[in-house]
């Protein structure tokens, strides 16, 4: 796994933009490093739906050079809360991995947006997993996103014609906080970025699912505003 | 990498069900061994669209207890004769990886079957990759298939609280010849399953692209006949 030490200097990076916050700071992260962007959203048929047009809104922002989004109805397997009709938690993260686990995703979609990097001649694939304020999602943990680069090298033609592919993590060991900070530093509007996964009819956020806790969180602790419209406080 | 020694005891696996003669031997050597078969198949909108027709008989005709054809517009990404406006090489087989490569293709399908499996509780995966008579596929290697073990286990919940998910390749180590044999032990109409990556516009099989000529070479070899109509023999 690979930091974002690596200057870009305007080379070809895939970036996987769910719309949330953390991959909106991923993304604006590898474009201040100078790479050129191409971003990948995957609809998923998931329950928030609206984190698509957020995706959509921050490639633009953020100048990619293309932005893909490719239906993937992973409700046709079901087996979570976010593709499935199984409620969303709004009590709190307990200790255990959550309903909203959707199987394997993080390791569907890296394996996509290595096959779209390939396709483009792209080494560098950004993603903004997160293991310190996260859901316990096990595909959110730097063992996993290493096995993955290895397992990158040997899928692939260029892999095996030694070429080597960077799975850039930057917000691996960063706090909610520090990723609110970053938000704050680069000048993004973070109102963009979508995070709830329940959200209300009307169109607001829930404030209760996990993903909302930790967002509101995160911003509270870094003594910045969030602006998004929460329906519960 | 598990062989196919278990015997499934109405166990639940997951099949990866391209339509091909390899798909296919492998999901009935799966019902042999006793497993409830559950069939994927990846409409990826590939040239050779006509391997779904025969994807779809052979999941009948081996009573899959589901079919599920996913739609994935690899289309969208790229990068191969198989999903781009390149030509489909009929000369033979030479040494380098040949352009009907899809990159990423096996780590994005058993990535999908994984995330099924998960989903519904099966531990054991089918996929009919062969790297003897093959194009020379990275993915289709030992290697790649061991990895993806590995990665399986660290992205998944089930991985996670230590179940084991085997990923069955039956097929790894046998030539076409002995694949045929198989087939024809089994008593399969392989005449229901596709290989041509470029079928001529009145469906018959081009007999010249890499897959035809491993196929008419596998039954050749073995002294069967293959049913197949090609407009070139």
């Amino acid at each position: 796994m690979a930091g974002i030490e690596e200057q870009g200097n305007g080379r070809k990076a895939v970036v996987l933009l769910s719309g949330g916050l953390d991959s909106m700071v991923t993304a604006a992260l590898a474009r201040e490093a100078g790479y050129s962007l191409n971003a990948l959203t995957i609809d998923y048929n998931q329950r928030h739906r609206r984190e698509l047009d957020s995706a959509h809104e921050i490639a633009r922002l953020l100048d990619a050079a293309r932005h893909v989004v490719l239906p993937l109805d992973l409700r046709q397997f079901g087996g979570s809360a976010l593709t499935d009709d199984i409620e969303v938690p709004k009590t709190g993260l307990g200790n255990s991995i959550p309903v909203t686990y959707v199987p394997a995703r993080n390791l569907v979609f890296l394996s996509l947006t290595l096959a779209w990097a390939e396709a483009i001649g792209a080494q560098d694939i950004f993603i903004g997993v997160n293991a310190l304020d996260y859901s316990g999602y096990p595909d959110c943990r730097p063992e996993f996103i290493s096995a993955f680069e290895h397992v990158a090298e040997l899928a692939t033609k260029s892999g095996v014609e030694g070429d080597r592919f960077r799975i850039h993590a930057p917000l691996q060991h960063l706090s909610k906080r520090e990723i609110a900070m970053e938000a704050w530093r680069l000048g993004l509007p973070t109102e963009m970025s979508w995070s709830c996964y329940d959200p209300d009819p009307s169109g607001l956020a829930c404030g209760r699912c996990d993903s909302c806790r930790l967002r509101k969180a995160g911003f509270a602790d870094a003594g910045l505003v969030d602006k998004t419209l929460y329906v519960a406080s």
